[in-house]
């Protein structure tokens, strides 16, 4: 096992690697930039190495600095989170040339499944059915000779994107010359990479999306599916795990198809499949092919520790008792607690955490008197519950939520209140285009 | 189910109390003592009414106001947490009087297993073996006489007693002469009664004990056991379930043994019997009718919600399944968080709470801002942590409780922190005496 791991990231990711670090018996580096410095991840490092200013380019996406500060602390290991640098294939392969090992896949296989029009091309040589979509495409006249086969509506998206970056819907060929440009400077801007790709739309389809996490000597574990329609413009709001409404024969393709293209790339680490999911059947989006923020529900319904064996694979160490599917115990929900920053920095001057008991689960990483800052997202906080049955899950979520206040900052708290207040987000019956839709008759209701 | 419930307690407990009884649907009264108007509890609650000033005798331990708050706020039930009310049968009689459901066992079984000397009888009709000791004693003259038969040394206790009230070691006939009138003053003050016994002092000895949870079809669980032998002037301190050197015969007994009185007595709801455990045997101490301040790690390694379930008990619900053993996963340990109060009032400015990730849990009812009495206990929180091994369970207790950080109030983390470093501890063999040897011995090093 290592003996001491670098952090290249932060908030409350980086605070749970210090964690997880530690339970480990290891010792945690913790990378930040200057805004960070009194982060509660830094607080709780063992070292911490300042790498630049805020913005994210010159100091969490600069690769040189990250692992500088691995190779002069004498970190064995880096753990990339997600985000930053945690899918570029670059930095795996700088990592592998310093002899520094990077926790997650190899670089090819990031590279291969990061590109998304590859990544497409692979699921389908595994068998794993595809949207249908075109080839990437780096011009407008591509795009739209390609949209005439294909017919309107379509999505736009970046072949190297991810996180909702360079995606847009795409209704007739007047959207696509007003949207092409716009899209692909977005895609340019967040991934350097100008690449696009068109994608059938489904309407009416779940997002829905199967964790795995693969060892070096060849073994898979496939875990419960993830249910994360709740989405708004292409952000998670709130996951479930597992799926509330999905048929049995419908589970069992999604965990052959996640099996089968983790299996055909051999793919080492944490890793998470996403699918459309609607009566048709189910389709490939994408593999993202790290650890995602929603993780902790599959902890909780499966007891597995998933950043704890991210790093011992990482370590060489196998999967305990080889492949399998892993069977979900309870329902989990996660709801993420977002800031509302209006422009400048906010200080959060108090928190109330929903503590106590069993069942509720609080990841963040900011306390009394952190202040925000405009450089990074603005997620403060995961709630996740735990229960037996959906119906006491999403009560406990309802009563976790409503004992959560925060002073000094606004919050989506009570929109994420009213959002699981509906029945039809309870009973799992949530597509991707619920929130939307659903935000526009409120507004609608309320302009009349 | 009942559809107002009213809590009579406060501090964690309270808290607890009402986040289940939310999760039920319900709605929660909780009553409280005038230091209490600002605690968490009234502020969660849907109803909060004063019942007095703070001494627990005008207020937590006054039976007509809080059954009067009861009847004029609508409850149907009242859940007494532990201490105060929980094990008075004159309370539970007056209830059932009332009309009110009281959350426990029947006034009966209340005050038969409360009198000390009744329930070692009880026990033994039920052939469950008890330490050797005396009858009931009212003077030192019949106490002189049943310790000259007995031999020393012995331990003197309060018949009617229970949190270590009323209990002297007594190592000789001159000890006995000496601590009996302060005993019993103590037992008089505490319980109103001032009953004594002897019983023999078994030295390396464990104390385990068994919860077990009776429905009113007669059903009945057995939990894995707790090992409370960490404790510190009959307060114990960290408990852990399931003990982690017991003999699966003896495991295998004191399992029979619980089940044997708690069926021989018809019992209902929560309970707890105490065992002292030692190389000769399994020796019933006594049994706890109330739910216990540890009973989150039971919760932790059989995944059942014991306030939930003592709940829907008292409503008349069955046990889901029928009587059986409840099997253990994993290893839970509880390290009970103390303020260190020299006199006066501390205002606690700042709490910094180990959140994040899977198997820690904090109940408590303070945070930024909470003022502590001097009329109540000083636990400001319980942490309990879960792992599939103890050995990754004492990991994730120090980390957890290096992060933990108060101001404005000492505390015994440090400490707690240097008794969970030892080996002994942490292999789980540590008898009832471990802390104060050790604490003598580190006095005596300290002092060369």
């Amino acid at each position: 096992m290592f003996k001491k791991i670098l952090v290249a990231n932060r908030g409350e990711i980086a605070v749970r690697l210090v964690q997880v670090i530690h339970e480990l018996g290891a010792q945690a580096v913790v990378v930040y930039a200057e805004p960070d410095s009194d982060s509660m991840a830094v607080a709780m490092a063992d070292t911490a190495v300042c790498i630049g200013p805020g913005p994210a380019a010159q100091s969490y996406l600069n690769m040189q600095n990250v692992l500088a500060a691995a190779v002069l602390t004498g970190a064995e290991a880096i753990h990339p989170g997600f985000g930053f640098l945690s899918e570029s294939s670059d930095f795996a392969e700088l990592c592998a040339q310093a002899g520094v090992v990077f926790i997650g896949p190899d670089a090819l296989t990031i590279k291969q499944l990061g590109d998304k029009a590859q990544a497409r091309s692979l699921a389908a040589r595994f068998d794993v059915p595809v949207i249908p979509g075109s080839q990437a495409l780096q011009t407008l006249a591509q795009a739209q000779a390609a949209a005439l086969t294909m017919g309107y509506p379509l999505m736009l998206k970046a072949a190297a994107g991810g996180g909702g970056k360079g995606i847009r819907m795409i209704e007739d060929e007047a959207a696509l010359q007003a949207l092409w440009q716009p899209a692909q400077q977005e895609a340019q801007a967040a991934f350097g990479d100008d690449a696009m790709y068109l994608e059938k739309v489904l309407r009416q389809a779940k997002h829905i999306e199967v964790q795995v996490l693969g060892d070096q000597a060849g073994h898979l574990w496939v875990f419960p599916e993830r249910d994360c329609s709740l989405q708004r413009c292409k952000q998670k709001l709130i996951e479930i795990s597992p799926s509330l409404q999905l048929a049995a024969t419908m589970r069992q393709q999604l965990q052959t198809y996640a099996q089968r293209l983790a299996t055909g790339v051999h793919y080492q680490n944490a890793g998470t499949i996403e699918f459309l999911v609607d009566d048709s059947g189910v389709y490939f989006m994408e593999m993202n092919t790290r650890i995602q923020v929603e993780h902790p529900i599959s902890e909780f319904v499966t007891g597995v520790e998933l950043l704890r064996l991210q790093i011992m694979i990482a370590a060489g160490e196998p999967l305990p008792g080889g492949s399998r599917v892993l069977a979900a115990h309870g329902v989990a929900i996660e709801c993420r607690i977002n800031a509302d920053v209006e422009g400048g920095a906010d200080q959060i001057t108090q928190v109330r955490w929903p503590l106590g008991g069993a069942g509720v689960r609080v990841d963040t990483g900011i306390t009394a008197g952190t202040k925000l800052t405009p450089y990074y997202d603005a997620m403060l906080a995961k709630l996740i519950v735990h229960a037996d049955s959906a119906a006491l899950a999403w009560r406990r979520l309802e009563r976790a939520l409503g004992e959560l206040k925060f002073q000094g900052v606004k919050t989506n708290v009570a929109s994420q209140l009213a959002l699981i207040a509906s029945p039809v987000v309870q009973a799992g019956g949530a597509t991707i285009t619920y929130v939307e839709e659903n935000d526009a008759q409120t507004t609608t209701s309320n302009a009349r």
